[in-house]
C-alpha cells in the first residue's frame, strides 16, 4: 500500500476512503482499524511534521484517547493546565494585576483534566494505534494483511457519486481519482523567517489569513505530470472529507460554510519565555487597559504559547484582509510587551508563530446521502483560543466511525447514519455560538466602570469563562432523541433539524429517574468499581474500550435479596435464549461479546458473592479460556484507591438497580428497569440486523459447556504419590 | 558494537563491564545509560526470549521503574494483585474453605501495589531505556555514539585483576577475555515437552534442579572455535557479575554461596485455568489437609501461575536431587487437583512449567576490592514464591549503579563503594531468613488443632504472611549508618559487618525528630505536593528521577513568617556563595542541577506566594530558558487529586520546616534544621570531590543574569500601532 509520496497504488476497492490525515481523518481511520474495516486514508501534504499546531486536549478527548489505549501517552507527555489566572487593569492605576483564579477544568467532571500537547505527538499516537490494530483486525483479509497506512502526498482529483446505489448496502457508489505527488510537491512553502540568525517555522500557510493551496498543488502536478503525477481510481462504499477549512470534498459536493468573520486579528508565538511575569506557567487571560489582550497557554518542553491581540478595534464592515507584511515575530512580541506592562517578556527561542483572523462558520450539510461525510474544519471554523478545534474535529469522527463500521460490518442498518449530522451539526452550531460570544468578550476593551457600556465587564468575562469551561471540556455534549438515543421529545428540535427517529412502534423511552446521573444522550460518567473476581479497582469508563461493541450494563442491585436475585435470574434466562437479541444479532462465527458486551455492577457485599452467583450469561464460558472473569463488578471500597460509591454517584437505587444501554462511543442510549428485557429487545430491533445462523448459535452462555468440561476432570486418588519424596 | 552473537568486537576499554543481562545486569546498565558511563553488557545466552520467568513486581520496584520513566509501562501491562485469600481445611470436614482475606499490598505504604508481569516485558522496558538514554548521554563520546547495547552470545573466558591498581581512580585493573558464540551455541536446550499435541516450553534448564551449563557452552565453543568462537580482550575500571546462581564471575573470584537446601520440591504451571474454584483470579495460599499446598498467582493475559507442592515430607539430611523423570505437567497438575479438591481444575493451554527445590544461600563477599562486584542470584538464592528474586536482584544493582557512576564521573571518591556490600549483603541475609521461615510455614501440614505440634498453625501462617508482606514490598529496607547515611549507631552492626563510616570528624548525625516519617536510611515516602508556578500536583517521588543527582530538599515552612523567610534567605546566600558545596562540587561545565538538585516545599498559602519570593538559587536562572519553574513546590490542596497533606504526613513542622538530603536512589541521607547549612556542607565533604574550576563558576544562582537580561528589554511606546487595524 502506498505510504510514501509516489509509491505503488493501494487497493482499488475499499469500504471507506478518508481524505485528510489531520485529527478528524486519523480518528476515523483509527475507528476503522479497531473494527476491521478496509480503509484508505490519503493526505495531500507530505510526511514532514511542522511545529506549532498545538492545541488543548479537553478532558473528554482524553477519555476518548483512553478508550483507544493511548490516553496515558498524551497524559504523560503533555503539559497539564490546572488553573486560570485572570489579569485585569486596576480600577485606579490601570496597571494589570491578578484579579482572580479559577480551576482550568471544573473539578469532578472527568477523571482527566485539560492538557496541551504538540499535534505531531497526537498524530504519532494515532499512527501507532492505526497500524497496530489494523494489522490485527485485517490480518485475514486478502490484500490487507499489512493493515491501514496513511498515504501522504496523495490528492483526489475527481469524485463521482452514483446516487442510484446509495441505499444498496453492498454497493460502491463512490468513485475517486487519486493523484500521487512527489515529496517536493507535497511540501507547502513556509515563510523563511529568520530570527536571531536561525530559521523559524511559521504557520501562516495554514492560517485563514492565507488562501487555499489545493489548486496551486493541482496546477503544479499537472505541469510535472510526466515526472510524478501518477493517477489511480478507487471505488468506495463510504467516504469522509476531513480535508480542512478549504475542503476539496466539500467543494465537490457543493456544500457551503455559513457564517461571518470579524476583523480582530491575533498573533501567536510559541516561545521559551524570559520574563518576570509570575503566572507565565498558568493559563492566563490578560486584559490590558487599552492595548488589547493576551492569552497565555503553558506548553510542554518549557514552551509557552501566547495568543496576542494585534488589532483593538472591530470593523463591522468586515472581510478585508489585514496587512500581512507588518505581521512578524518582532511585531507580535512588541504587542505582547505592551499588553503585559509593567512585566517584561522576551525570548531567545521561538518555536513557531502565526496570525489569524477570527471568524465563525458552520457547514450547511454534513453528508451526501449518508455515503459521503464531512468532518472537522471542513464543516466548522472558529478561533483557536478556546482550544476546541482539534477536539471537536476528532469528536466528529469519533461519533461517525462506529456508525459507519457497524453498517459496513452488517450489524446495523443504514438508518443510524443520519444521526451523525443530527448530532454533530448541532454541536458545531453550539460551538460557533460559544466562540462568537467568547471571542467578543476576549477581544473587547475592559470596562472602566459600570457606566462604561462599550467596555467589557470583567465580572461578565469571568462568568463566561467559567460557563465556557464546561462547554469546552466536551463532557456537556447531550445528543438528542433518535433511533440510538431513547429519550422523549422532538428529535428535530434536539438536533440540527434532521429527522432521526425510527419507526414509532419501536420507539423506546428511558426511565431517566432510575439513574439520575446516567443521563440519556450524554457520555457515561466514570466512577470506580471493583472486579468481583480479583478485587481490582477500575474506573468504569476504562471498561468501555472503543472496539465497536454495544454495552448492556446491568446494575444488578443487591443480589443477596432473594427477589432481586430472582429478577436477575429471569433476565439471564431471557438474555440467553436462542431468540434473545444477544443471540439473534451476533454473527455465529463471532465471539460472544463482539456485538454486545454484558457488564454488571452489583451492590451486595463483595466478600459474600462470587461470579458463580450470577447466571452464566453474565460471565460467559469459552472452551479454551474457561469462565470470563472480567464482566462482573461490584460497588465496594478498594484497598488503595478509595471508594467510587458508584451507585450513589450514578443515582441508582442500591437494592433494585437498573439497566443501561451504552453506545459504542460511551454515550447513553437507554436507562430502564433492571429486568426490562422487552425494552432492550425493542430498542435494538430498531436498527440492528438479524444475523443468518444467529439463532442457532449454541452456548452463548455456556453452562452446558461448563458442566461438560468440569465434569470430565477426573480427580486423582487422595494419596497417590506423584513424585517420590526426596528421601524415597 | 556487538549486538548479535558473532558480530564485531566492541570497545576494548570500558568504564564498566557487566556480565549477565538478566534483571540485575540490565538495571546496572540502565543506571550507566542515565549517567553517561561507557559500559558493555554481555550475556552468554542468545537473544531468544523464553516464556515463564514471571515474577511479582514489588511496589518498591515499581517506584524504581517510575524513577526511570517506565513504571507506567509495567503498571499498564501487568496483572494487579489486590487481595490474598487464605484457604485451609475445615476443622471438622477437612475440606478446604476460604478462611481469610488480606490485602496483597499493605494500604498506604506506596503509591504502587504489587503486580505480576512476564520477565520478557520487563527486559524490553530496560532495553528501550538503556538504548534511548545512552544515545543521549554518550552521543559526544568517541566510539560510543550508538550508546550501550546488550551483547548476547558473548561469554567471558578469563579474568585478571591487578590489585596494585585497585585504588588508582583512573586505572583499568580488570582484564577480561570475551568469546563470541554463534546463536545456535548460545541457545540452551529445552525439554521438548509435548502437551495436547503442541510443543511446550519448560524452565527446568534454569531451575536449580539442573546443573550449570557454562562449562558445556565453553567446551562446545572450543570445538567450534574455528567456526565462530572469536575472542577479544576488554579492559575495565569496574565490573559486575550479574550472571546468576551459577555465577562464573563469583567462581573466578573464589567467593562462595553459604546456606542450605531443603528437600521440599515444588512444581510450577503457567496455565489458562478451566476451573470452578472461585478465587482463581486472587492470590491464594491454599493448605490442603494432607496433600500439600498451592499458591495461586494470577497473571496477565488470562494466565494463572500455580506453585504446587510435590513433596510433603522434609528430609533433614537434605541434598539429594529428586527423581526428575516423574516431574511433568501432568503429574504437577494431578498434585494441584488433589490439593484443590473438591474444586476441579484443568487447562487446555499451558504456557510454561518448571520445578525447583527450596534452598537459601547467601554470598560470603559481594565485591573484590570494590572493583569487581556481584549482584542478584550470584549472591543470594531462595525460593521464588515470595516474589522476591527479581526484585531484590534489581535492587542490588539499583543500589550499586549510582555509586559506581559517581566515582567514575569523578564527583565522589571511592569510599562510598564499600556501602554496597554493607547495605545489600545485609538485605540478602534478611531475605533468606524471611524465605526460610516463610517456606517452612508454607510447605508444612496444617495443624489439626492446638495440640498438633508438628502441624503449622494457620493463625501463625496468617500473621507471618501479613508481616512478610511488609518485607516483601521492598519499602521496609532500612540501610545502616555509613558515610552516606547520617544516623547514629554502630555501622557494622547495622550492616553486614563491613566498616563504612568515614572520618569521625566529618560524621554527621541527623535530627530525626524534625521529620518523623522521613526516616534516615529508608526510601523517601511519597505524598502529593503542588508546583508553585503552575499548581500541578506531583507525587513527591515523581520529582526524584534516577539521573545520578543528589537532592537537597528544603521544607521551607511558612515563608510568610518574617523570621522563617529570613532563615531561607540566609540559607540561599550560603548556598549561592562561591565556597558552597553546590559550587565546589559541581563541574563548571555542567548544568546547575547536575550534581545537586535543590528542591523546596513550602507551607505558606500558595496563592499568596510566587517563586520570586524565594532567593534565586531556589529557582535558578538559565540564559536561554529564563527562570526554572520546576524546583519550588507547596503543600496545598489540589483541584482534582485531593490533598497530599505532605507536612503532616512527613511529620514536619508547618512553620519551621526542615532540610533533607536524599541520595540519588531516593534513600534518605540526612534530616536537619532548615538552615543547617553547616551539616550539609560537612556531610558532602565526607565523600565528594572538589571540582577544578568549580569555585569560579559564575551565576549558579543567576540573579545577576536575570537583572541583566530583564533590564535589557525595551518596552514599546504605549500607543504605537504594530499592525494596522483591518479598517486602516
Amino acid at each position: 500500500m502506498a505510504q510514501e509520496a509516489g509509491s505503488a497504488d493501494g487497493p482499488s476497492e475499499v469500504d471507506v476512503l478518508i481524505v485528510g490525515a489531520g485529527p478528524a481523518g486519523l480518528m476515523m481511520a483509527n475507528w476503522m482499524s479497531r473494527c476491521g474495516i478496509r480503509t484508505r486514508i490519503v493526505d495531500k501534504r507530505g510526511t514532514k511534521i511542522y511545529n506549532g499546531q498545538a492545541d488543548g486536549l479537553q478532558c473528554r478527548t482524553l477519555e476518548i484517547f483512553d478508550s483507544f489505549d493511548f490516553g496515558h501517552r498524551a497524559w504523560i507527555e503533555s503539559n497539564h493546565m490546572l488553573e486560570i489566572c485572570l489579569w485585569n487593569p486596576d480600577a485606579k492605576t490601570g496597571i494589570i494585576h491578578r484579579s482572580d483564579r479559577i480551576p482550568d477544568t471544573i473539578p469532578n467532571i472527568s477523571r482527566f483534566q485539560q492538557v496541551v500537547l504538540h499535534q505531531g505527538r497526537i498524530e504519532r499516537f494515532f499512527l501507532d494505534s492505526i497500524s497496530e490494530n489494523s494489522k490485527r483486525t485485517l490480518k485475514d483479509v486478502p490484500g490487507w494483511e499489512d493493515g491501514i497506512k496513511v498515504e501522504h502526498g496523495v490528492l483526489p482529483t475527481s469524485l463521482e457519486f452514483d446516487e442510484t446505489l446509495a441505499e444498496n448496502t453492498d454497493a460502491y457508489p463512490i468513485t475517486v481519482k487519486l493523484r500521487h505527488l512527489s515529496e517536493e510537491e507535497a511540501t507547502p512553502k513556509q515563510s523563511a523567517t529568520s530570527l536571531n540568525g536561525s530559521g523559524l517555522q511559521d504557520g501562516l500557510f495554514r492560517s485563514n489569513l492565507s488562501s487555499d493551496d489545493t489548486q496551486e498543488l493541482l496546477d503544479k502536478t499537472k505541469l510535472l505530470q510526466a515526472k510524478a503525477g501518477r493517477e489511480e481510481t478507487v471505488k468506495a462504499k463510504y467516504m469522509l472529507g476531513a480535508d480542512g477549512a478549504h475542503s476539496w470534498v466539500r467543494n465537490q459536493l457543493g456544500f457551503k460554510l455559513q457564517g461571518e468573520s470579524t476583523d480582530y486579528i491575533w498573533g501567536v508565538l510559541d516561545i521559551v519565555p524570559i520574563t518576570d511575569f509570575p503566572d507565565i506557567r498558568m493559563r492566563c487571560a490578560i486584559h490590558s487597559e487599552s492595548s488589547g489582550s493576551v492569552m497565555v497557554i503553558p506548553r510542554e518542553n518549557k514552551l509557552v504559547r501566547l495568543y496576542i491581540q494585534l488589532t483593538t478595534t472591530e470593523n463591522a464592515g468586515g472581510g478585508q484582509k489585514a496587512d500581512r507584511s507588518k505581521i512578524n515575530p518582532e511585531s507580535i512580541l512588541a504587542s505582547a510587551q505592551r499588553i503585559l506592562r509593567p512585566y517584561k517578556i522576551t525570548y531567545r527561542y521561538c518555536d513557531w508563530w502565526t496570525a489569524y483572523q477570527i471568524g465563525q462558520r458552520v457547514g450547511d450539510s454534513f453528508s451526501l446521502k449518508e455515503r459521503i461525510f464531512l468532518a472537522g474544519d471542513a464543516v466548522h471554523t472558529h478561533s483557536p483560543k478556546a482550544g476546541q478545534g482539534m477536539n471537536v474535529s476528532m469528536q466528529d469522527a469519533f461519533n461517525l466511525g462506529w456508525k459507519v463500521a457497524s453498517v459496513v460490518n452488517g450489524t446495523s442498518n443504514r438508518s443510524i447514519l443520519k444521526t451523525y449530522q443530527s448530532e454533530r451539526r448541532r454541536i458545531a452550531q453550539d460551538l460557533i455560538d460559544f466562540d462568537h460570544r467568547f471571542s467578543r468578550l476576549f477581544s473587547g476593551r475592559p470596562a472602566k466602570d459600570v457606566l462604561d457600556e462599550e467596555g467589557i465587564s470583567m465580572d461578565e468575562f469571568k462568568r463566561a469563562f467559567e460557563k465556557g469551561n464546561l462547554f469546552a471540556s466536551g463532557v456537556a455534549v447531550d445528543y438528542g432523541a433518535s433511533i440510538v438515543v431513547a429519550k422523549s421529545g422532538d428529535s428535530t428540535k434536539q438536533g440540527d433539524g434532521t429527522e432521526v427517529l425510527g419507526a414509532e412502534k419501536l420507539r423506546v423511552i428511558s426511565n431517566q429517574g432510575l439513574a439520575a446521573e446516567i443521563k440519556v444522550g450524554m457520555r457515561m460518567p466514570s466512577f470506580k468499581v471493583l472486579n468481583q473476581a480479583d478485587a481490582r479497582p477500575w474506573h468504569f469508563q476504562e471498561l468501555l474500550k472503543s472496539n465497536g461493541t454495544w454495552r448492556v450494563v446491568v446494575f444488578a442491585g443487591n443480589i443477596k435479596i432473594p427477589d432481586q436475585m430472582a429478577k436477575i435470574n429471569r433476565l439471564g434466562e431471557k438474555l440467553s435464549s436462542s431468540a434473545s437479541f444477544l443471540t439473534r444479532f451476533t454473527p455465529p462465527n463471532k465471539r460472544y461479546d463482539s456485538v454486545f458486551e454484558l457488564l454488571s455492577v452489583h451492590s451486595a457485599p463483595r466478600q459474600e458473592v462470587t461470579i458463580f452467583d450470577f447466571p452464566p450469561v453474565f460471565h460467559p464460558w469459552d472452551d479454551n479460556d474457561g469462565w470470563d472473569y472480567w464482566k462482573i463488578f461490584v460497588d465496594d471500597v478498594s484497598y488503595h484507591e478509595g471508594y467510587g460509591d458508584a451507585y450513589n454517584n450514578y443515582g441508582v437505587n442500591k437494592e433494585k438497580g437498573c439497566a443501561v444501554i451504552l453506545r459504542p462511543d460511551q454515550y447513553v442510549s437507554w436507562v430502564g428497569e433492571v429486568d426490562d428485557y422487552e425494552s432492550m429487545e425493542k430498542f435494538f430491533s430498531g436498527f440492528m440486523v438479524e444475523q443468518p445462523g444467529g439463532r442457532d448459535r449454541v452456548g452463548v452462555n455456556g453452562w452446558e459447556g461448563m458442566s461438560r468440561e468440569i465434569n470430565s476432570i477426573a480427580l486423582p486418588a487422595t494419596d497417590e504419590a506423584v513424585v517420590g519424596t526426596a528421601a524415597a
